[in-house]
């Protein structure tokens, strides 16, 4: 089995059982959001924010580390999440906090994913033998 | 244990030992990404892509389904990928399909998460009792 350089870590993140008023539109989404990428120490080079009818949004910053995605879902309290950095600099982590309290998320589900890793396919099963 | 409504699929795709060439510049990864995403049956509504310096590309669709984005490393021949699709009209497994032949991509290693599923955390290490 050979090493190899692995090309940064990718975290999904399901935030339930939110405040439906910050997830409806794309002011307060997209302004929550950003602030979660600065604060995380992203370097945001290109976004895109779109409003679904009659209410939803979704959105994407392109950041000098890779990215950030936000689906919303407000009839169910619920926003999708993901974010997919490269580098030592930014830290996932602290936007995941600030999107928990600013979505006021009762329960934020967080699963982190190594990409370009070969021969170290992530399993959906556990592999019980 | 509640059941509850899913809210789509999350595919994490990686891309090995690709034709650097068509992994270089905006140009040819945006005519890729965006054929995939055509012959995916997506709904494109917003498209970002970004060029590195002094190679490899970032770029994000988001479409009605979701979004598709993707990340280069020419250097290394690699492509990170994620898919996210809710509804039943589009089809990510062709988009990987396009995708994989159009990066003259070696191998493909696809993983598959379901969003939004209370109570069925994904883990990443088997769960050996």
């Amino acid at each position: 089995m050979t090493t190899r350089k692995d090309f940064g870590q990718h975290y999904l993140v399901d935030f339930l059982r939110c405040d439906p008023e910050t997830l409806r539109s794309v002011g307060p989404t997209r302004n929550i959001f950003l602030r979660a990428a600065r604060e995380a120490k992203a370097t945001v080079v290109a976004e895109d924010f779109y409003q679904f009818e009659p209410e939803g949004v979704s959105g994407v910053l392109l950041i000098a580390e890779s990215h950030l995605s936000v689906h919303t879902w407000p009839e169910d309290g619920f926003a999708a999440v993901d974010i997919f950095t490269c580098g030592e600099e930014m830290d996932a982590e602290v936007a995941i906090a600030v999107l928990t309290a600013a979505f006021r998320a009762e329960e934020t589900v967080v699963s982190v994913h190594t990409r370009g890793q070969l021969g170290e396919r992530e399993s959906e099963e556990p592999d019980v033998g």
